[in-house]
């Protein structure tokens, strides 16, 4: 196809690799991208309305089975390799950051039930949401709440007479008979709940000392005493809507337990972060990579001066430095995303690195936002209006850095990981610095 | 009173400073601030409509008599002192910077024409302006055009093979008996154009070569042949509305040419520009200053971990770099001040220095977009909603980087001061780098 | 004179105030920075040798006069302004880095005892301290310990339980009859002391908690039981010898107990810190002007691509944004200088601000090392010999980052003050941000 | 081994992978790193002395045949994957980045030669350097001249009439019968030249009209004409000395020049220049690793405060940052490597990617310095001092910034690539940015 991008890639995809980026970026930019600028544009309470093209892109999402896509052939996926995984991701969100969160936060439910969950549950719930083609069903992830937000995990982390005094939940579970209850309330930043039909929910159990006793459960959002709130004003990402979730004695079957307490902290939790964390990787590369481009084309084509802006030498520079990071960050992520992949997926091990998989998440969000940054700087005042797209992509770079942990919450987690485990033993033998005179 | 700022202030303000910073600041918190909010959220062309909150404010801004800041008391204003100014202008803009925006350039044409311009028109246009407390009268300034942004100055100063290719204006005058006669359209960037009243505007000779020969006038923005274009939708200031001019064969009188050619280039406009500079700077002191204050005040409140993130020592690092940052801006900027005003205000001379001027308004602009960075990232994702201010702070502290100049322009041109003007002949004698061996 | 630096001044300096400037900056040029080149070369137990150019300039300086800078008249000083004092101060760190430090260590134990010792002790060292023209008397400052060194102060403002555990100083001092015995060690970064007569000393009282239960006297180095370690091999600021101090069971007569304890801590102290952080702001800024200046001048000068190298953009924005370092720097210098000395020396109260003086020491610490950088880079491989002396100013820089306290721990220290006293009930009272809906 | 590094390896090595990177890293450790450290307090002229550490070492490093690493089996190599031959450079430059350079430029003409020479000088010269392990051998790369540091490749790239104009080079080859005549200088920055047998030398064709239009020859040093300068006194890479190269009449035999005029520029030295980046990342990493570790460990073991440095939260940060740098650059360049290796050598066409080559080198670089800088602060003041070696690679990581290439020029040449080559027909169809309302 004549409008395949020609950038070289190291990787040098094979042929059906190529075939689905080319698939993937053709659907990014006919169809995601227009629908996420219009959708951007709207008060929030209007994009989740029926009619809204939120919808409209989302049941072609389920219609192209995308949303399949870190399923095994074994549990009824397409079988993708992690690198194919990868670059879906990275494509989508070249189109819109919004629609790939969305997307990433819908398999959080059903991806961890045909894992983990009994078979039942993978009939009642997994097989309808793999079949999906219509858009009937849309997963979200409960786990931020208003007194834990970037914390959470962090304050899992800490001292156990700190976790005991702080690290108390919001939302918590509660055996009764064969049913469990829930009650309790998630913040607004829970991405596509205002449009979700479930939720992947992390809960507390009732009595237990602090959220680190808890459990991974799949909620209905129809159940009773479910109750959504307005969907939230932001500055950016707003083709995913973002709002509360509120459960009051909201009662769900105990199949719909899908990770046991006991096996939910340190196992599931810190393998599911590994993942959530490349993936968040590949859509930062992809809306760094958007900006970048966007930028690339005014400049080659904005005179000032009387040559194209591209021949002045500190703009030379700013593109060098822009392609420098777009570049570095997506064969980092890439390679963090075929390990953690490769340990998880299909080997099935608790044994990804989590250290690499949070660095791949924070390198990537750092260099979209300076790369959007620069981006809008080098278009002057058209970057700063609605007509020119870097405007939103920037607005939407800059919650990058807060959304799914602030970078500085998830740089102290990955610290933790460096500190205690990086070559432990290596220094104990002949240590050039000791034997120094 | 009682919520009058406690900071230590260097300068140790007169009882008269602290009264103007006291009342100013009073006004910017209880009337400008809110008002700049409602304005932030609406469209357009909503905040541009007899009735919105703009025209409110502006009246009060007017029966205030602020407008008239610039005018020593020979020309009918107040007589403040630099210091003073600069006060007046920081605490206007920790209210709103599209305020004070609007408060800047209302003052372009009149104040020149104070200055510059015949009695006649002192009487016919000054007088009005200066005596207005009901907001009749609100001036805006006509230089950025569609194909000159940031590099209209650059260009000037390039070679002059250069400027005669590319540096030609798209606005220009031409005499015709005892008319000058106006044509060509002004950019979409113009501040304040939508509500303006009267334009001081940059037109080039026609004939001429280049936009550096030009003259300074004011233009009626109901005289015939003018055409407004709809006000931008802008990422952030849109609590002041911008938009196009356009002007068709429209005449006004020989005595409205404020600045004749000649005198244009080289000298009043330099001068302008080290005015305005300064006046940005302290704008962006006191949106810097804004951020500060709402982050340090989340921070000693927000609990994470069981402590006030104030506790943390990266928080704590943090909000010292925006201590740093808002002091240095501060401290220069007054200081680039004191030395810009003594010199064409008081002493009426064309002796300010560009450089310092430009500085000040560079690396103020740079602190308050970094400041405002940091401070969101302290609120999490609260700083993503638009129920805080920090939200709208950021979008505006991102236009400053680009607004009235590019830093990366700016940068250039006070480079240029700087190479050929910074000690020209001290490295002629005895320099201690020749003499190493 | 010809030589004078052209450069525009803010300030507007007096008549008087260019002629110190230029006595001062023709010392630092012609006598003092041929002599710190030399002793940068020389191992380190040569420049502490008699006969070393240290020792020559030092009679120099002694013979000019400059030790009694910071005395005002009626102490037996020259009665500067501050403004004149900073200028003094930079214009010698402009030539030499270690020599301004000298300088400046110099002066604490005698100018100490000038304000708070008894007639006795102004008599028995003052005195003949001010007389001195011919270098006989070389001060020091011994507070940094092998386990206080960048802490010791962040130390003593912890929790007291934490003070209790950890905050022991090794240096303790015993009242015994009519003479304190001192014992302990300080640590090898005391500048100077290889080449010091005296030491203003921090002692902790035998027997206390911490070292916040202090004293601070004077210590004759020829005393029994003092010794001295080797001279430092170090990265930069060679051109002031540094090294240890070891007391054991050394007497000093009780009036050489300059300030008591109780007095010590929290007034002594507290004030003695924000002057020498003004200090070494204004060191900073020299050191940042000089290395500006020498890539200034070889970017004029260097051919590359057949022009100066000074016309490419990206090297002018880099002299643009080293110029602007610079002056922010010194502007802001300035002020803190001038507002601490009215408070300590003019006023003699303990008002000081401790945020302020800070500031002033990082900001322009940070920026010299900046500038420093860039420098450095502007020469390419040349920067890298010997030959030019970039070199040796890039790592004289790099020292400032970590001499009188790291960037981060004199941040800390400047956050607590920010966040526990910066306008403290500003928000009381009406605040936007909870109003907004 | 017990000393083996234990960190995690996302490119999880072969067995023999593993194998080859503890033997390097042992001889590193134990034998390079001990002498590097020794070189680096040597003056110049000792360093070259014979029996002075660095021909130890040089000598081992030929019985170890490191050298022969680029060799394909079938040019008398050791057959190694680009992956094991990024792990050998990584580990030499952890512990010496003099030696890992000496390595490097001692190939340039011998593995030149061993592509592109006739079986003549494989014979003569490629074979008795393979077989060499004496240390008898030791090649260098003769490109850098006075007039052209950095800007060598960009003045070539430059308009023709730039090129025509300031391009000229200083050394030029004229043939004469069945000999090349040659005569200029190479500047001091020659790697190695001091202690050099063999120097891979690019000269322009006499009467050409710039450097482009030239040729690679082998000139033996001892060959009459040859004069050596005396060995830099530099800032940091003192283990590997360097200085400048006189050629007076040099006759060398057709057969010496490998690489004729014609496919010598925009072929060779574009290929030539590809793999050396590579390599200097693989050197940047290495050095960059060596100062992050040592930074870990030294958190580990310092207390202030009463608990390890490592649990304050900024250093946790920092040192996070470290590590994400590391990570980041060591997985980009072996990709780049990955990717050039299998173009240039194992499928020898002349399709590298210059941009991707170029980052890597750039991209290493940068972060090298960047954590060399950062460990040093976390040191404090010992950080200054040469007792600890983190003094030398701070040194050491400033000169990468500028050997082979500044950043600013690698930066601007990488630029050339994206700006002319990157997806150049993307934009051509159905691009979002123009159907923008």
């Amino acid at each position: 196809m004549v409008w395949m991008p020609k950038y070289l890639d190291l990787d040098e995809l094979s042929e059906e690799d190529r075939m689905l980026k080319e698939e993937v970026h053709r659907f990014a930019e006919e169809v995601i991208r227009p629908a996420s600028i219009e959708l951007d544009r709207m008060p929030p309470e209007e994009r989740v309305k029926p009619g809204s093209p939120y919808f409209k892109v989302w049941k072609q999402i389920k219609k192209l089975g995308y949303h399949r896509m870190y399923l095994p052939e074994n549990k009824g996926g397409p079988g993708l390799t992690p690198l194919q995984r990868y670059i879906l991701f990275e494509e989508i969100a070249w189109g819109s950051l919004g629609f790939a969160t969305a997307l990433g936060v819908d398999m959080i439910p059903f991806v961890s039930a045909a894992f983990f969950g009994t078979p039942e549950i993978y009939e009642d719930l997994v097989v309808p949401w793999i079949e999906d083609s219509e858009g009937k069903f849309h997963g979200c992830w409960g786990v931020t709440e208003p007194e834990h937000g970037s914390d959470y995990l962090i304050t899992l982390r800490e001292e156990p007479e700190l976790v005991a005094k702080f690290g108390k939940g919001n939302v918590v579970a509660e055996k009764d008979g064969d049913e469990w209850v829930i009650s309790g309330q998630k913040s607004a930043w829970v991405s596509s709940a205002p449009v979700a039909t479930h939720c992947g929910l992390h809960a507390q159990l009732k009595g237990s000392r602090s959220i680190a006793e808890g459990l991974f459960c799949i909620v209905p959002l129809d159940a009773d005493g479910v109750k959504k709130g307005r969907p939230a004003d932001m500055l950016g990402m707003r083709d995913d809507p973002q709002g509360e979730l509120f459960f009051d004695g909201v009662r769900i079957p105990e199949h719909y337990v899908v990770v046991a307490p006991g096996f939910f902290y340190g196992v599931f939790f810190d393998q599911l972060l590994c993942l959530t964390s490349c993936g968040m990787g590949a859509f930062a590369v992809g809306l760094a990579r958007a900006c970048f481009e966007e930028a690339l084309h005014y400049a080659r084509q904005r005179v000032q001066g009387g040559v194209p802006i591209v021949k002045h030498k500190n703009v030379k520079l700013k593109l060098y430095e822009m392609f420098e990071k777009v570049e570095t960050a997506r064969y980092y992520v890439r390679k963090a995303t075929e390990y953690t992949h490769k340990k998880i997926i299909e080997q099935q091990t608790a044994d990804a690195s989590p250290r690499h998989a949070r660095a791949a998440q924070i390198y990537a969000k750092k260099i979209a936002y300076e790369v959007a940054h620069d981006a809008l700087q080098i278009f002057g005042a058209y970057g700063l209006i609605k007509e020119f797209v870097i405007e939103k992509f920037f607005r939407d770079a800059r919650c990058m850095l807060i959304e799914d942990g602030t970078v500085e919450v998830l740089s102290l987690e990955a610290a933790e990981d460096v500190i205690d485990n990086y070559e432990k033993e290596f220094y104990d033998v002949n240590h050039v610095m000791r034997v120094l005179g």
